[in-house]
C-alpha cells in the first residue's frame, strides 16, 4: 500500500484493540458490524484474556496476530491506549484509529497525554487517527471501522458512491452520512479525524483524492491547519466542497495594525478556500447538495444555465438564485427560440426560463422536444429542469427526457422536484441512476450548480514559485516609520523623499529642501496612530515649520521631514500572517479603511494576474478608475509596487505585520507613493 | 359570513361549473376531492345538460342551484367566463374561483378578455379569485375546491393546522403544499390567487389574519400591488413569512436621479418588508421551517439563544448562524454554569453552547437536569436543542425531557436533528406533537428561531399618520437648483444663503455679500451632472468671480452664487416614487454615495425614532459619529431636516423623486445645508 492511510477504507487486516463482547460495548460494535456489513478482509479482536468475541480468536497483543495487520482500532480507557500505541508500533502496523477519549478535549493533563502517544506513535512511524473519534468507514470494502450507533439501525444500508467525506466531528459527521445515504448520496470513503493530533481532516482528504474513481470530496472541519496540506489538495485537481465551522468564532485578531486587523479571522479562511478553488458550503444541507452534484458525471464548460420549467413561479425562483450566485442565464439562440415557439402553449414562456407549462409534461413527445432544443443550444452549459407535483403518470417519460438530453449532450442537467416523495415514489431512485440529481427546491438545484461550476471552469491550481528575486530581503530591525522607509526605499519602493531633522533649524532646511512645503511627522517608536496623536503635520512652510518641529518633538521622539504629495487615490497595501502563511491584504486606504471595512487577501506568492483580480475585488478598483469623472490613477505602478512588496518580505520569517497605509496612487504616468508604514514584528504579531 | 373570502376555506355550498364525469377531467377533480376528504357542504354541479356527475345531481345554471351558493368554481374554457360570471352575479354567489386559463397570461386578448371579467364581476358586487388559477383548501372543513393533482395521490391525507398558506403560483404552491404536509406542518387554509384580476395574496392573507386559531401566515408571491393591504396585513399582528420572488428581476430604474437609482426594486421590498414586521424568506425550504416555528405555541421574548447539543460540531454551527442572523448568544449566569458543571462531563461545555456530550443522552436524568438549568437561566429566551445519531433508545425520554422544559418554562425550543428519520421512526411524530419543531440542520433551526424573534418582539406596526402640518406643500413647478432651493427655504429647510448673479459685476457683488468667498453653480435647465460638467466652482473669491461667471454664464444658463459651506459630512436626503408607495433614502452623500451605495428606505410617512434607526442602518450614522477622531456632526439637525422633508412632501401627488445631495452636516450645533437639490417631476420618473 502506498499510503498508510489508504487502510483507513481499504485493509486487508484490521485490528480491534479492546475487543469485547459485551453487547453495546464499544469495544463490540465494530466487530459487529465488520460482521454485519459482510467486511471479507481478516479480523483479529485483541483483548488481554484471549477470549473470543462474537466467533473470532482474539489476542492478547496486537504484536500477537497472525500475520501483518493493516489497521489497528484502539478502543481502551486514555490510561491504556500509549501501551496499545506501543504495541502497534512493534507489530508493524502504519495506522492506528484511537477512538478513546480522555485527552487533550478534556484539558490540560489530557493533552499531555496527547501529546505522550503521538511522540510514540512518529518515533515508531505509525500514523494516527484520532484521538477522541468514531472511526471510517470504506463502503466498497463493505468496511466499517466504526462504532457509531448509525450502523446499528435497522434500516442502515450502506450506499456505495464516489465521493469521500472526511469529517473533525464524529457525532455530527455519523449524523451527516446517515442523511447522505437516507437521500440515496453514495459515499465511497468516511472518515472521522476527531482530535487530529497527527493526521488532519485534509490529509485525509489529499489520500482520498489520489484514489482511483473518486469523483469529489466532502469535508467538515473545525480548522484547515496550514496551509500546505490544503494547497496539495487544491492541486489534485478533486473537486473539494467544505463546511468551515467556526465563522462567528473567528474572532477579531488585537489590531496591532490595519492590515492586521483586516486580514483576520474567517475572512482569511473565505479567501484562501476560493483563491485554492476549493468550494465553501454554508450548511449540511448544502455540502449534500453539492456532493450530489460532484456524484453525477457531468461538468459544465461555462456559467450559462438554462432553466426548463413546468412552473412560473420556479422559474423566477431559479432565475434569482442565479443572479445571486455568481451564475449566468443562458441566452438562446433566436433559431432555439423560435423552434421552442412552435412546441410551447401560448401561457408558457419561450425565454430563459423556458416554462413549457404542465401541460407538456403530459405530452412526452412535446417535453422531449422542448428539452433537445434547450439542451442542444449553444449558449447552455448546463440545465436546471424544474418540476413541481410530479405525479406518477408524467414521471417515467419525462425523467426518459431527461437522462437522454443529458447523456447525449453530455451537459449537467439538474433536477428541482418541488413536491412530496410519495406522489412518484420511484422518482427519486430513477433519477439517481440516470446521473440527475434532484434538490427539494430551484434555489437549492442552482447553488448545487453554482458549486459544480466553480470547481469545473476555474484553472487548476498551481502553486505559484513566486518571481526569481536577486537579492532576498532581511526583515526590518526597526520598527519605526523612518527606518521603515529606509529599508523600503533602499528594496526600491517608491517612498517619498524626506529626512529625520536633526534640530528646528535643520527642519526649516530640510522644508527649504523638500520644495517649501513639507509633511512633517512625529517618529515616536510605539506611537501607532500618529494622526490621533497630533503627530502628523501637513503642508507646513518654512515659516511654521519650527514651531511644528518643536511640537512634534515634544511627542518623544524625532521629526521626519517628507515632501508633500497630494491628490491621488489611497491604497492599503499590506502582508499579514495568518495560520495559512503569509497572506497579501489590499484595499482601499486612508479614512476609507476603516469606514470601507473591504480588503482582498490572497496567500502569498502571487503574480501580476492576481493582483489585477485583487484590485479589482474591492471598491479600489473603482476608485482607481475614477469616480465621478476623476482621472484615473496610476494602476499600473500600483500593481507594480505590490508585488515588490510581495518579493521584498518573501524572505522574511513568518509571524509579522506589514501595514502600507495610504499608498497613494497618483494620477496616470505619475506612479505611486508610500506615505505611511508600520511594521510589527513576529512576536507582536497576534493570532487569534 | 362577514368576509365573502372566508368562503373560500369555509363555504357551507359549492357550485362546480363545468361539471364533468369524465376521469381526469378538471371539471371532475374538485367533485371527486370534496367527497374524497370529507366536504359537509353542499356541492351542485353546474353542466348545461343538467346530468348528474358522480351521484349529484347537477343544474344547467348557477341560478337553478338550490338555496344560496357560497362560492362558485368557474372551470369552462375561457369564451365562456363572462357568462358564468354573469350567471354567479345573478344568483347572488359572493366569491367565485376563475380556475379556467386563457387570460392575462396568454397576451393581449386574454388580457382584455380578463378585463371584462373583472368588470361584470365588480359590477355585480362578486369576488373574483383567479383566473389561471387551481383554488384553495380549507383543512378543517375538508373542502378541496382544487384540481391540483396533489390531492390524487395514493398516500396524500390533509393534514389540520393552524397556519394559512396563500400563492400566487399554483403548482409551486401546491409544491409546497404538499411538501409541508410530507413533513407534518399543518396548513389550516391554502388559496391560490393565480393572475389576481381581482383579489390579491395579501388581501387574502388579511382575511385569513381575522380567523379563529390563525397562529401564521406563509405566503408565495411575485407582486405585493400597493401598500396599502400590506399595511393591513401588518396591522393584524398576526406573523406572517414570505417568499417574495423575483429578486433578480426587479432591474434597475433608469437613474432619473440617485435616489431614484437607490430607491429601486428589490431593496424597496426587503426594506417594507422589514418596517412592516413581515419575514422574508429565500426559499421555499426556508417559508416552511417558519411555518413550522409559527406552528408551535411559546413566543421568546428576546433575541438570547441558548444551545444545547450532544456534538460540538453541531454547536458551533448554531453560534455561527446566531451570530448571521441577528440573534444573540445567551450569556448563562453564573449559578447556572456552576450547577452545568457538576453534571456534565469533563470534556463536553458548560459555557453556551452547552455540549452536553452524547454520554448525557443515555443518562435521562443528566439531560434532564442540564435541560431544565438552562432553559430556567433568565438571560435564556429561547432554546435550540442539537441532536445528530438519535437512536431509538435516547428519543422517548430526552424528548419527553424537551417537552417538559418548553411547556413548564413557557420558552420555545428547537430542535435540530441532523441525522436519518429511520433510526429513530417515531421522532418526528413525537416532536411535532410536543410543539417542538424540528429541523434537519442547526442552522435552518436558527434561521427559524430568527423569524420567530422577528415576528414577536417587534412593536406592532401602528400606520404612522404623519405629523400634523399647518400648510399642505405644493410640488415644485420648477425643476432647476434655484428655484428648488426656494421653495425648500420658504418651507423652512437649511439652504445655503445665496441668489442669482444678474450680471458679472453683480457676481462680484453676491461674492461679497456671502463673506468674500463663495460657491458659485451654473443653473442650466435639464443638465443633471454639473460637478462632472464644469459647472460647479467652490472657494471663489472676488478676485476671480468675474471670469469664474463668465464661464458659467457659457454653459447656458444663470449663475447661483452662494455662501461657502466647508467641511462637515454629506449626506443623501431622498425621496422616491415605488410601487408601494414613495420612499424616504437616506445614506452617505457626495461622492460616497456611489461608491459605497448604502441607503436606508423607509415607507412615507416616518416619526423621529424612525428617522433615528434610519441614520444607523447605514455608514452615515458612523460618519455622523466621527471617523478616527473627527469631531462628530450635528446628527439632531439631521434628524429635523429628515421630518421636514418628509412633512415637505406629505401632499404631492405621487411619483416624484427628490434628491438632496449633499446634504452637509456641519459640527453639532452648527446644522446642516443642503447644497445640492434635484427634483424630478411625476411623469418622468419610471419605476421599472
Amino acid at each position: 500500500m502506498s499510503n498508510p492511510l489508504s487502510a483507513l477504507w481499504s485493509a486487508r487486516s484490521v485490528a480491534v484493540v479492546g475487543a469485547s463482547g459485551r453487547p453495546g460495548a464499544v469495544g463490540r460494535l465494530p466487530i459487529e458490524f465488520l460482521q454485519r456489513y459482510g467486511f471479507a478482509g481478516k479480523v483479529c479482536p485483541v483483548r488481554p484474556d484471549g477470549a473470543p468475541v462474537l466467533g473470532l480468536a482474539s489476542y492478547p497483543r496486537v504484536v500477537d496476530c497472525p500475520g501483518p495487520i493493516d489497521l489497528a482500532m484502539i478502543l481502551v480507557a486514555a490510561d491504556r491506549v500509549a501501551a496499545a500505541v506501543d504495541d502497534c508500533v512493534s507489530a508493524g502496523v502504519p495506522v492506528a484509529i484511537v477512538c478513546s477519549s480522555g485527552f487533550a478535549e478534556t484539558g490540560e493533563a489530557g493533552a499531555l497525554l496527547q501529546d505522550e502517544i503521538v511522540a510514540r506513535a512518529r518515533a515508531g512511524g505509525l500514523r494516527l487517527v484520532g484521538p477522541n473519534c468514531i472511526g471510517t468507514v470504506g463502503v466498497a470494502h463493505r468496511q466499517v471501522t466504526s462504532f457509531s450507533p448509525l450502523f446499528a439501525g435497522e434500516h442502515t444500508c450502506l450506499v456505495d458512491g464516489s465521493v469521500g467525506f472526511v469529517s473533525q466531528s464524529g457525532a455530527l459527521g455519523y449524523g451527516t452520512v446517515s442523511l447522505a445515504f437516507e437521500r440515496g448520496l453514495g459515499l465511497a470513503w468516511v472518515v472521522n479525524t476527531g482530535n487530529e493530533a497527527d493526521v488532519s481532516a485534509v490529509e485525509v482528504m489529499v489520500a482520498l483524492a489520489a484514489e482511483p474513481g473518486c469523483a469529489g470530496l466532502l469535508g467538515y472541519v473545525e480548522g484547515l491547519g496550514d496551509s500546505t496540506a490544503l494547497r496539495a489538495l487544491a492541486v489534485s485537481g478533486v473537486p473539494v466542497a467544505v463546511l468551515k465551522a467556526g465563522r462567528s468564532d473567528a474572532g477579531q485578531r488585537a489590531a496591532a495594525s490595519h492590515t492586521g486587523a483586516l486580514a483576520a479571522g474567517d475572512r482569511v479562511v473565505d479567501a484562501v478556500l476560493r483563491q485554492l478553488g476549493i468550494v465553501r458550503a454554508d450548511d449540511v444541507d448544502e455540502l449534500l447538495d453539492i456532493g450530489d452534484a460532484f456524484a453525477q458525471p457531468r461538468r459544465p464548460a461555462g456559467p450559462r444555465v438554462a432553466v426548463v420549467t413546468t412552473s412560473g413561479g420556479s422559474g423566477i425562483l431559479a432565475a434569482d438564485a442565479i443572479a445571486a450566485c455568481g451564475l449566468r442565464l443562458a441566452e438562446l439562440s433566436p433559431a432555439t427560440r423560435s423552434a421552442l415557439d412552435d412546441v410551447v402553449p401560448a401561457y408558457g414562456a419561450t425565454g430563459n426560463p423556458v416554462d413549457v407549462t404542465a401541460t407538456v409534461m403530459s405530452n412526452p413527445g412535446l417535453f422531449d422536444h422542448a428539452l433537445d432544443l434547450v439542451v442542444d443550444d449553444d449558449g447552455v452549459d448546463l440545465v436546471v429542469a424544474c418540476f413541481c407535483v410530479l405525479t406518477g403518470d408524467d414521471v417515467t417519460s419525462v425523467l426518459d427526457s431527461l437522462a437522454r438530453a443529458a447523456e447525449r449532450s453530455g451537459k449537467p442537467v439538474l433536477v428541482a422536484r418541488t413536491g412530496a416523495d410519495h406522489l412518484a415514489p420511484s422518482a427519486a431512485a430513477r433519477l439517481r441512476a440516470a446521473g440527475l440529481p434532484a434538490y427539494p427546491t430551484p434555489a437549492r438545484a442552482v447553488r448545487a450548480a453554482a458549486a459544480l461550476h466553480q470547481v469545473s471552469t476555474r484553472p487548476p491550481f498551481a502553486p505559484a514559485s513566486g518571481r526569481p528575486r536577486a537579492v532576498a530581503h532581511r526583515a526590518p530591525d526597526a520598527t519605526d516609520e523612518e527606518g521603515l522607509k529606509r529599508l523600503l526605499r533602499a528594496a526600491g519602493l517608491p517612498v517619498p523623499a524626506g529626512r529625520l531633522a536633526q534640530s528646528r533649524e535643520d527642519a526649516v532646511a530640510a522644508v527649504r529642501e523638500a520644495g517649501g512645503r513639507a509633511a512633517l511627522k512625529a517618529v515616536v517608536p510605539g506611537l501607532a496612530h500618529k494622526t490621533e496623536a497630533g503627530g502628523v503635520v501637513l503642508d507646513v512652510g518654512t515659516e511654521s515649520a519650527a514651531a511644528t518641529y518643536d511640537r512634534l518633538v515634544g511627542l518623544g521622539g524625532g521629526v521626519l521631514v517628507e515632501e508633500m504629495v497630494g491628490g491621488g487615490v489611497e491604497a492599503l497595501v499590506g502582508v499579514a500572517a495568518s495560520p495559512l502563511g503569509p497572506v497579501l491584504t489590499v484595499g482601499p486606504g486612508g479614512v476609507l479603511t476603516e469606514l470601507l471595512d473591504d480588503v482582498a487577501l490572497r496567500l502569498l506568492p502571487v503574480d501580476r494576474a492576481q493582483v489585477h483580480e485583487v484590485l479589482d475585488e474591492t471598491r479600489l478598483g473603482r476608485l482607481l478608475a475614477g469616480v465621478r469623472g476623476d482621472p484615473g490613477a496610476d494602476r499600473q505602478a500600483l500593481v507594480e509596487t505590490v508585488l515588490a512588496v510581495a518579493d521584498l518580505v518573501a524572505d522574511w520569517p513568518t509571524g509579522f505585520e506589514l501595514d502600507l497605509n495610504p499608498v497613494t496612487v497618483l494620477p496616470a504616468g505619475e506612479g505611486v507613493r508610500i506615505l505611511d508604514a508600520a511594521y510589527v514584528a513576529p512576536a507582536h504579531a497576534e493570532w487569534r
